[in-house]
Order: structure tokens, then C-alpha cells, then sequence
């Protein structure tokens, strides 16, 4: 079944410790549909400007994701410039132009509008309840979303929270949006707030799922290096979102599963600068690191356990 | 197959933001004990002053504690004094008294030295050596350190680390012990010094192990409320030890079920204050935990997938 991504395309200034990239291809939705290509059909629906590269159209295309809802406006691409701290877990953001993205007015394709899978980046909740509103039956309804949109605009996330199967956010966001400083009721409030699922990442240190069902905990893949952070939110909700997708439902199981495959996605893209190490990513190499993933945590796998 | 501890049993007065407790039972080797005891039998190597209550040896004897080891001198009993930030991974030391620890010069009695499973506690490392020779054929020795002896006495503990099966320390004393800031390249460098197995705790986070046989990651067990974190280190090793202790051997399998075991613990000590859950935690409470921190990492037991 096919997804639909709705967010931000923009080129990105990166600086980390280990080099930088210089206006490279990014954004939510880029990330998002780098991902979950692997899995299942990803429509964008996102905007950009004059200046945006056909060879980024180009790269997107090559790898079936739909283009069709970029639109493309006067003026330039969204420009953000970003530097990380040693501690790659924090960064400050150096300049933020949202040029034509300042007033992106998402408006869906027909066929968008059937689709049963919708990722709403991280943008404004007004907008992303816009979107959800062009939905005619969405099954699965995921949204992102960040301490600036908590603190700025939270009437408009409750309305939103009502009406989605997962939030995405990480453990700093959870405890602004509860007022509870304990991750565990800081993840049990939010769900009181309306999602089904709550995905807290958590950085370096995994993701702690809460749902009906009750807590699951991953730890994140350990890398030996990690070059740039950005975008590994949007790629482990792209990792989830496809795998749900390709297998139609959302039960515990699946979503378990959608987790690690998500974690999996994310644990590739901080390898290189920006989105880079997802457009030469194999399935191959996807399925490799899933089974190193599931050996990393599995302390009942017969391997271990006949020994 | 038994155990034996050598470490310290002190006087703690904590303060964390939940409230306080005023020189309360503690110490490396009472958190140790108190956890093991639930799997093998434990031997204590320890040293008190004269002012140690009759009271706080009872309670280990009535937990079949072997207190046998636990010699009294004229003096003060060691006492520290810490505060918890708000942040709870982060402590300081308001004040350490050593009083007769100062003079602890452990002595093993006769069967202790025959025992199959050693812990030494967060000893200086001259010490910890000083105890490893006295043992006539130890099957598993497993030590713990911290940045203290990393930072003063590195040549004792380069000494120590070659005779080791098994170092815990936590993901700061990694890097430091190995120069590595990122800890997939610190816990691999920590296997090259020597011991088998090096046990890397993070605290909320969980603990990573790095083996021969590649890593091993398990979260924490997420907790609605944590109190007092002081002790779950050595509560984790207590866990550890006693598992591999009661199953004999030392293989993949046996060690990730130790590690499981070993964090259930830390997340019972952590929820009162001092040692006060390990005194009243039952055998069913352990179970009870070990199959929910089972299901909360799985992602590919039958109850899910099979959905």
C-alpha cells in the first residue's frame, strides 16, 4: 500500500566535528521517502524553488519515489544551516531561511487523497491538520513533531493528536508536551492526548515505543562512527511507516517490527554527510543489518542459548 | 557454585531531589551480596568500624549472606555523603570519610580462596590484584573500576585488566580507560587490555556488552519512578555474577541472560532508597520482571507475531 509524505524539502548547511556538507539535498520529506522507498510506493508532497536542482528531482526519481506533488514556486528552496556539538546529541541551528516554504499551502493530488498511509513531517500542526483534512480514509495516520510547535502552537497540536495512530518525537519533546519529567508517564500522558503509539527517540540510545499493548524498548545500533545526525528521525519514521505499509497492518507485532526496520534505516544514514548513504543503500545491505540487529538484542535466540 | 565479593560496606547519606537518607547501609559489596544472594551462595571480604551496627550484619546473615569476611576494627565504619541532580545520571560527592577502610588490607579465608567466582569491587586496583592472588583457581573474575583509578593508578589497573574475564564500568570510564570518545571503538579497545568481556553501563539507558563473540545491547527497564540510583551498579554485577555462578559457565548465552538478570536488579534497587528493595524483593518479584524486561525488548516473540 502506498504512502503519502507530506513536510519539507530544502538543501542543508551541515557542520559536525568530522567535515561539513555544504547545501545538500534534505528536509523531512527527503529523508522520509529515502527510507521507506524500500518498502512500499512514497508520493511527496512537499515545495521548493526556482533554484532546486533537477539532478535532486533527478535523484528522487531514480528511486521511485513520486515527485509529482513537489511544487516548484518562485523564490529559493528552504535553506537550513545547522552545527552539532562534540556531543553530536546537540546542536544549535546557525540560520533558517523558509523561503518559498513560508507559504507552502500543501494541496494533495486525487489519488493522494485515497492513499492509506500519511507521514505528516514535521510543520506547523495547523498545516498538518490541513492535509489530514484532504485525507478520505486514511488506515494509518503518522505525524512528527517538535518543541517549537509544543510551545508556539499547542491548541493546534491537541486538535492533531487526536486524530493520529503514532506520534513521533524524542524524549525532550515528550516531557514538554506532558509537563512530566519521567519518560515512562511522560510517554503515558501522550497517550492520553489521542495517538495510539507514541515512538520517543531517543537519540544514540534507541527508541521506547509506548502503546495499548504496553512498552517495547530498542537500543539504537552502535556505530563506530557517526558522521552527521541530521535527518535520522524522519529516516527511522520512514524505516516504520514503510515497513507498516508493505504488511498492511498495525498490530503490536508489525509495529515491533516496523521499529527495529526503522532503527535499521537510521543506524545508515548517520554513516555520511546528509542524505547521502540512503541513495546508495541496498536492500542487501538493509536485510545484513537487520539480522545483526535482531543478534545485537536477542538474549533467547537459539545460537546464544544451546550453547 | 559460590561467590566471593570483595568490596566496601559503608554508611551512605544520599539526597536526591525525592528526599534523603541519613547514613544508610551501603557500600559496593552490600549491593553486591544483596543481589547475588538470590542466585548463589555469597561470601563477603569487607571491613567495618566498631561503630557497625549488629542490626546491618544481621541483615545480611538473615539473607544467608557468609559474613564470616566482614572483619570489624576499632574506628569508623567509611561513609560518603552524595547529592543527585535533578538529572539523576549526575551525582557529586559531598564527602567521603574512609576511616578503617583506609587500612583495608583483605585477607581471604581459606575456602573463600577456593571459590570458583570472584567480584572485586570498585577497589584501588593494587588492591583488587593484592585479593586476585590469594585465589587458588577462580573460574570467572569479573572487577569493576571508575575514572579515580583510570586517572591515578593506571599502571596497577593495566596489571589487573589482563587477568580479567570480565570489567564493568560505565560509558565515561570507557572512554577514559580507552582514549576512544565513540564507545564502539572504547569497548573493543577495552577487550584488547585484556579481559573477556567488558560490560559497559548506561545508566537510564541500559548496558552494553562487547565480547568475542560482537556486542550485546539491552536497554533499562523503563521506571515510572527511580529514587535513588546509588548502588545499581554494583547490584547489576550481583546480578551478573549470581546468574553465571548458578548456571557454571561462561558462554554467550549464559552471559546475555546474565546481563538481563543483572539489569532486572538494578531496576528494583533503584526504586527506594540505599539497598532498603534488595532487603525486601522476593524471588517471584525477580521472575515477575525478568519475563515483563523479556517482553519489553522482543520484537519476535510468538505473542507478536503471531497478530
Amino acid at each position: 500500500m502506498s504512502i503519502v509524505v507530506v513536510g519539507s524539502v530544502a538543501y542543508d548547511t551541515i557542520e559536525t566535528i568530522h567535515g561539513s556538507a555544504q547545501a545538500a539535498l534534505g528536509g523531512s520529506a527527503s529523508y522520509f521517502s529515502l527510507a521507506a522507498r524500500f518498502f512500499a510506493p512514497v508520493s511527496i508532497v512537499a515545495v521548493v524553488g526556482s533554484d532546486f536542482k533537477p539532478s535532486d528531482k533527478e535523484l528522487l526519481i531514480e528511486r521511485n519515489i513520486d515527485v509529482r506533488g513537489l511544487e516548484r514556486r518562485d523564490g529559493k528552496t528552504m535553506h537550513w544551516h545547522g552545527r552539532y556539538h562534540e556531543d553530536m546529541n546537540k546542536r544549535d541551528t546557525i540560520s533558517l531561511a523558509l523561503n518559498v516554504f513560508a507559504g507552502f499551502e500543501p494541496a494533495l493530488l486525487p489519488d493522494q487523497r485515497r492513499a492509506d498511509y500519511l507521514f505528516l513531517g514535521n510543520i506547523s500542526p495547523a498545516l498538518q491538520q490541513h492535509v489530514l483534512a484532504q485525507m478520505s480514509s486514511p488506515k494509518v495516520v503518522a505525524a512528527d513533531t517538535m518543541n517549537h510547535w509544543i510551545e508556539s502552537d499547542r491548541a493546534a497540536l491537541t486538535k492533531l493528536l487526536a486524530g493520529l495512530d503514532i506520534l513521533t518525537l524524542n524524549d525532550e519533546e515528550a516531557r514538554i508536551l506532558s509537563g512530566e519529567h519521567n519518560l515512562v508517564k511522560a510517554g503515558r500522558a501522550v497517550l492520553k492526548m489521542g495517538p495510539k503509539i507514541a515512538l520517543v527517540k531517543r537519540g544514540e540510545y534507541g527508541v521506547l515505543q509506548f502503546s495499548r499493548e504496553g512498552m517495547f524498548a530498542v537500543p539504537a545500533y552502535p556505530l563506530e562512527e557517526v558522521l552527521d545526525p541530521t535527518g535520522a528521525g524522519d529516516t527511522f519514521a520512514g524505516g516504520v511507516m514503510g515497513y507498516l505499509a508493505r504488511h498492511g497492518r498495525l498490530s503490536e507485532g508489525t509495529l515491533r517490527s516496523a521499529v527495529v526496520y526503522g532503527s535499521v534505516m537510521a543506524s545508515f544514514v548517520v554513516e555520511k554527510f546528509a542524505l547521502e548513504r540512503l541513495t546508495t543503500l541496498t536492500w542487501e545491505e538493509v536485510d545484513r543489518r537487520y539480522r545483526a540487529f535482531i543478534e545485537l538484542t536477542d538474549c533467547q535466540h537459539p545460537r546464544w542459548t544451546s550453547q
